[in-house]
């Protein structure tokens, strides 16, 4: 079935996407419906904006993203940028723009993503916008949440211990072998491709998850980073940015990174550098940050947290050691989409 | 000069970019680059929350429309939305999607319309997010502000006044005017239009303001109005737009409706009905406002400030009185590009 937007007109679309969603946050004053969401917070919180505009054919590609889970990675990416910041995600605009090749039921599905990545991580979409474009899909989130301190990039010091979540590569192999069964089945529709035994790595790629689970824990353990990333474009980038803000350079060990047994295989399939892939892999949505050695034990401690190096003066500059004992400098070889133009 | 946007990469033009800019709200605790902006609002404020998402094509075209001209009016739309709950903007984010078409000059000179236009009102740049499209440039700005008393757009009651201001349907003739030069033109690239005794229709399109003034004084009045809007799809729409969700309805005046000068010999000209354009031609960024009948004497003694009618029961439904005393239902035939579509 397929209804196309037009004859719902911009503000009928609106209302359909719109008149299910209730608000569940205390300072979600007003939603939808206004020229403005009205937010009320506390003085005692600070309040965090980040933002994200993905475009399709850049940020995502419709031949292999399910509409569902579009959506809702649009939504966990922006709420991962919160929590990278020691903060709760509260509020979402979602702007969309869509050219005719869209139906109802593609923005239904999308919206329904977006939802439920809301739900899950108790969030109020409280605004947007949504018109045309002339080709493509363009996806615009805003994302607010408040913090009682917030935690930065530029507050790693000397000695203290570099920490990452998660393991590390799996969603950029997810990329891989999407891409890879899309070229082979290009020309063979019927073929259903087989991810047995790789699961793992297209979840990471189309279903990733923010870290709320580790802001939490950090909460309950009294842990206060002194400095907090997410890692989007892959962990040189994101050590690069941490070093580069807080004027101090890192050891970080390649036999401490954390990594999945399936991107593993996946690498070797590929016969690529699986340290490669796990520094500069990209979506891994993980939280990269640093705690003073006097937190060493306790967040040793911490399931799901692995120590992977740590913060040096800046003259060291920040290298990698392999498992032989090499130093080699990281270069963010991230994921750059103003780049891959060239 | 052109300068390829690959030559810097993604953070070398936000660098680019970002490197001169100063924030001078108090609100605003931190800017660009973290993984979200950091802002402290006092709990006596409300805060305000609004997006617009533009592309390419269908809400500007870069045949007539300077970058610089479109990065002001970009900002400018969205601090409107701000003005209209009442508020005052205080932040924005700004993302880019750009094509290789562009260059660094032109993405300089956007967003030299967006620094400008935030220096005019006070507004600081606090984040964003650049990247490339395969199609044309996307441009996402969502305004933060905030508000001792917001002012919604559902409560205007019963023989509450109906108030605008500034003039109307003159941007949607500054836009008639530049498409028709542009088909005139199209074929002959040596000629310069002469636009003389039409340049306020072409800064209504092309230089619009948003209207703080209007909020300064009638805070400076004592007035509070009982609902608030800016017109950016057309009077008739918006007045709809109060009328529904403040379940009333409206008697509306053609004879009161503000329409300066050049509107009207632009409208003789195109043989177009002047009303018409008034009720339906979009983006004037006027605001439109209703108040106690009791404030009459106060707000029809404001510069600037129009009455044009008056709230009614519901009942009575939305109607124009014609200069003849005839009555028609007010419809919105705003500008609409989802139905434009069709």
């Amino acid at each position: 079935m397929r209804t196309e937007i037009a004859s719902l007109g911009e503000f009928g679309l609106i209302d359909r996407l719109t008149e299910s969603i209730k608000l569940t946050n205390e300072s979600s004053t007003y939603g939808v419906g206004d020229d403005a969401a009205v937010l009320s917070y506390s003085s005692e919180k600070q309040v965090l904006v980040t933002t994200d505009l993905l475009m399709e054919g850049v940020h995502f590609d419709l031949t292999y993203v399910p509409f569902k889970h579009l959506g809702y990675k649009a939504a966990i990416v922006n709420f991962s940028d919160i929590y990278a910041m020691n903060g709760t995600p509260r509020q979402i605009t979602v702007s969309l723009a869509l050219s005719k090749r869209f139906s109802v039921e593609d923005v239904d599905a999308l919206y329904d993503g977006i939802r439920l990545a809301c739900q899950q991580y108790n969030v109020d979409i409280v605004g947007g916008d949504t018109s045309s474009s002339l080709t493509g899909l363009a996806i615009s989130i805003t994302c607010i949440g408040d913090t009682e301190k917030a935690v930065y990039r530029h507050g790693a010091k000397d000695t203290d211990l570099i920490c990452v979540s998660g393991d590390l590569g799996a969603a950029y192999m997810g990329l891989q072998l999407l891409e890879r069964e899309k070229s082979v089945l290009k020309d063979e529709k019927d073929l259903q491709p087989d991810f047995s035994g790789k699961e793992y790595l297209l979840e990471r790629q189309l279903k990733p998850e923010a870290r709320k689970d580790i802001i939490e824990k950090l909460a309950a353990a009294n842990i206060v980073p002194t400095s907090m990333i997410d890692i989007s474009d892959g962990l040189s980038s994101e050590l690069l940015h941490i070093c580069k803000q807080s004027k101090a350079g890192c050891r970080v060990y390649e036999e401490h990174i954390p990594i999945d047994y399936q991107t593993a295989v996946m690498a070797e399939e590929f016969n690529m550098n699986l340290t490669t892939c796990a520094l500069n892999g990209g979506e891994d949505y993980e939280l990269l940050f640093t705690v003073p050695i006097a937190d060493h034990e306790k967040v040793s401690q911490m399931e799901g947290i692995r120590l992977i190096g740590h913060i040096t003066k800046s003259e060291l500059g920040c290298a990698l050691i392999t498992r032989d004992g090499q130093e080699f400098e990281l270069k963010a070889q991230g994921w750059n989409p103003l780049k891959e133009e060239k």
